[in-house]
C-alpha cells in the first residue's frame, strides 16, 4: 500500500496532470467505460460536519476507489482546512487497497481542471477577457487553470465582498495578466469566458448581463438549492455538463429543469464533445454553459496520476498491508 | 495516520472484543445515536468483481468511517482471499483519516459476534445443543463465538456437501465439544440454537423442522434473492434484526415481508433488547429468530477496538499524512 501525504501531492500534481486526467475521464464517462457510483453525503450531527463519499470505476484506466470528503466548519479555528478529503485507490484486479492519497489540494486542482477542459473545448478561440465571479480559496485555482486555455489579456473579477478580490488580483499577477475589479454588468459586457465559483443560493449573474459568444463555466453549484445564474441564462445557453444525473439534481441545471425551461435531452456531456460524438460550440454567437458538478472519477483520475508520478519519482511511502 | 495490517488485526482482535463492540453498537443503533449510511454495492464489469462500501457514524463512541469491501472470484487462484475488505476510520472532530485497518478477519469476527450477541440475549438459558447449517470459511467463526454463550454440550452440523463438515468438527474439537453430522430433520429436532451461514438462494430449513423454544440466527442472507429458511418459519418466529431497513430489503425477512406473512412492525431491533426498551424472548416455547444482515457500524466498532489495542500495545504503524 502506498501513502502519498498532502504535501507530496502539492509537489507532484501540476495543472497539466489534472487537465489530462480530467479530460480523459470525462471522455470515459461519456463512452460509458467509466461510471460514478451513488454519492453518500450525510450531516453527522456532530461538530456541524457534513461527510460523505464519491466513488466510481473507470474500466479503461482501471481507476477504482473513492474520495471521502467532508466539511468541518470548526477546523479553521484549529489551524486545519475545513474541507477534508482523502482518496483511496484500489487494485481493480484484486480489490486490495493500492494507495491513500491526500485529497485537499487534489480536489482544488481537479475542480479547476474541469472548467479549464470546458474552456478548451467550448470557448471561442479568440477569447481575450476572463471573468471570475467569486473570490474564495478555490477561485484562484480556477483562474490559473483557465488562464492557460486561451490568449487572455485581462481578468475581471466580482465578489460580494470586494476586499477578497485581492486573491484574484494576485493570481492574475502570477500569470502575468492585468486584473480589474468590476460590477456584474461590466463583467458580463467585457468577458468572453466567465467562471462562477461561489457558494450562492440565489442567482448572481443574469441572462441580460451576458453577451453573445460567451462561454460560462458554473462551478459552484453542487448541492440542492445552490444557484449562481438565473434560469433564463441557462435556458438561453447551449448547455454541457460533467454528469447529466448530477446536473439536473444538484447542479446549476436543477433550477431551469424544475422550472420547465430546460429539458434533460438538451444537456450534452462534455465527454461526448471530447470524444467527437457530440457537437460543441455551434457558432461564434453561441452562449455555451458548462455545469460542473464534480464527480468522484475526477478525483480518482488525478489521484492515479499522482500515484504514477510518486512511483516514478520514488517518493512514495510504501507500507506492507 | 495509523496502519494496522491484516496479520496484526488477527493477532489483536479477540472474540470478547468483537462481542463487546457489536453489542455496544447495536445498542447505539437502537437508541438512534448511531446511524448506518446507504450501502454502495456495484458490479464492476471487470474481473467479475462486486465492490462497495458500508459506512456510518456512532455519535456515542465517535466511530466514523467506512468499510470498503468486495468479492473478486479470481483471487483464490492467485493465493489471495476472494473477499477483500478494508476499514477506514476518520476523526469525527476534524474529518482527517485516523486509521486504515485490514478488514478480512475483522469481518469474519464481527459477523460471528452478531449471532453470538443474539444468542446471549435471546436463546434459552438452558440451551445445550447448537446446530450449524453451512460449513464454509465463515461457519467456524460463527461456531466458536456461539459456543461461548451457553453451556453447550454438543454441536450438530449440516452442509449441502457433507465433506466440508470437517471444518465444523475441527472447530467444535477446539472448543472441547462433541460434533455430529446430521440431516436437517435431526438438526431441527435436536438443536436449542441454530445458526444458518450459507449462500443459499432457496430455503433450506423449514418451519416444520423446528421445535418450540429454539433460537435461530440467520446470518447468510445479505442480498436480494438469498434465502435460508422458509417464510412459514419467519412468520412463526418472534423476529429480531440488526437493522430493520436491511432486514426487509436484503435480509432473511425480505421474503416473508414480500409474501405478506410478516410486517415490519413485528420486527424488533436487537439493540432495543440490549437497551431494555424492547422485550426479548417471551416464553420458554418462543421461537426467536435473529436476521443478521451485517452493517457498516459493526465493522467500525470492531476496527475502533483494534485501533485502541494497537495503540495500547504500541504495535501500530504510524505514517505522517
Amino acid at each position: 500500500m502506498i501513502i502519498i501525504p498532502e504535501q507530496e501531492v502539492v509537489r507532484l500534481v501540476g495543472r497539466k496532470d489534472a487537465f489530462d486526467a480530467v479530460e480523459n475521464v470525462f471522455a470515459s464517462m461519456a463512452s460509458r467505460e467509466a461510471c460514478n457510483f451513488p454519492v453518500i453525503r450525510e450531516a453527522l450531527g456532530h461538530a456541524d460536519a457534513l461527510y460523505g463519499f464519491k466513488s466510481g470505476f473507470d474500466r479503461k484506466s482501471l481507476a477504482l476507489g473513492l474520495k471521502s470528503g467532508g466539511y468541518w466548519p470548526g477546523n479553521a479555528a484549529n489551524g486545519l482546512t475545513n474541507h477534508q478529503s482523502t482518496v483511496f485507490l484500489f487494485d481493480a484486479d484484486t480489490g486490495r487497497v493500492k494507495a491513500i492519497v491526500g485529497g485537499n489540494y487534489l480536489t482544488a486542482m481537479r475542480t479547476a481542471a474541469a472548467s479549464a477542459v470546458s474552456i478548451a473545448y467550448l470557448a471561442r478561440k479568440d477569447a481575450r477577457v476572463l471573468g471570475i465571479i467569486g473570490a474564495g480559496h478555490q477561485s484562484a485555482f480556477q483562474l490559473r487553470a483557465a488562464a492557460e486555455q486561451r490568449d487572455f489579456e485581462k481578468i475581471v473579477g466580482w465578489n460580494r465582498n470586494p476586499a477578497h478580490l485581492d486573491r484574484l488580483a494576485a493570481a492574475a499577477g502570477e500569470m502575468g495578466l492585468a486584473f480589474e475589479a468590476v460590477d456584474l454588468e461590466t463583467l458580463g459586457a467585457l468577458s468572453d469566458v466567465i467562471i462562477t465559483i461561489t457558494s450562492s443560493f440565489a442567482p448572481i449573474l443574469k441572462a441580460t448581463q451576458l453577451r453573445p459568444g460567451t462561454h460560462l463555466a458554473c462551478m459552484g453549484t453542487d448541492t440542492k438549492g445552490k444557484q449562481e445564474v438565473d434560469t433564463a441564462l441557462v435556458a438561453r445557453a447551449h448547455v454541457f455538463t460533467d454528469e447529466l444525473a448530477q446536473a439536473v439534481s444538484i447542479g446549476e441545471c436543477q433550477h431551469a429543469v424544475a422550472a420547465g425551461e430546460l429539458v434533460e435531452e438538451d444537456i450534452t456531456e462534455l465527454g461526448a464533445v471530447i470524444n467527437g460524438t457530440a457537437e460543441g460550440r455551434r457558432s461564434e454567437d453561441d452562449i455555451t454553459l458548462f455545469d460542473g458538478t464534480g464527480v468522484g472519477l475526477q478525483d480518482l483520475a488525478v489521484a492515479s496520476r499522482v500515484l504514477e508520478k510518486a512511483q516514478d519519482a520514488k517518493t512514495a511511502i510504501e507500507v506492507a498491508f
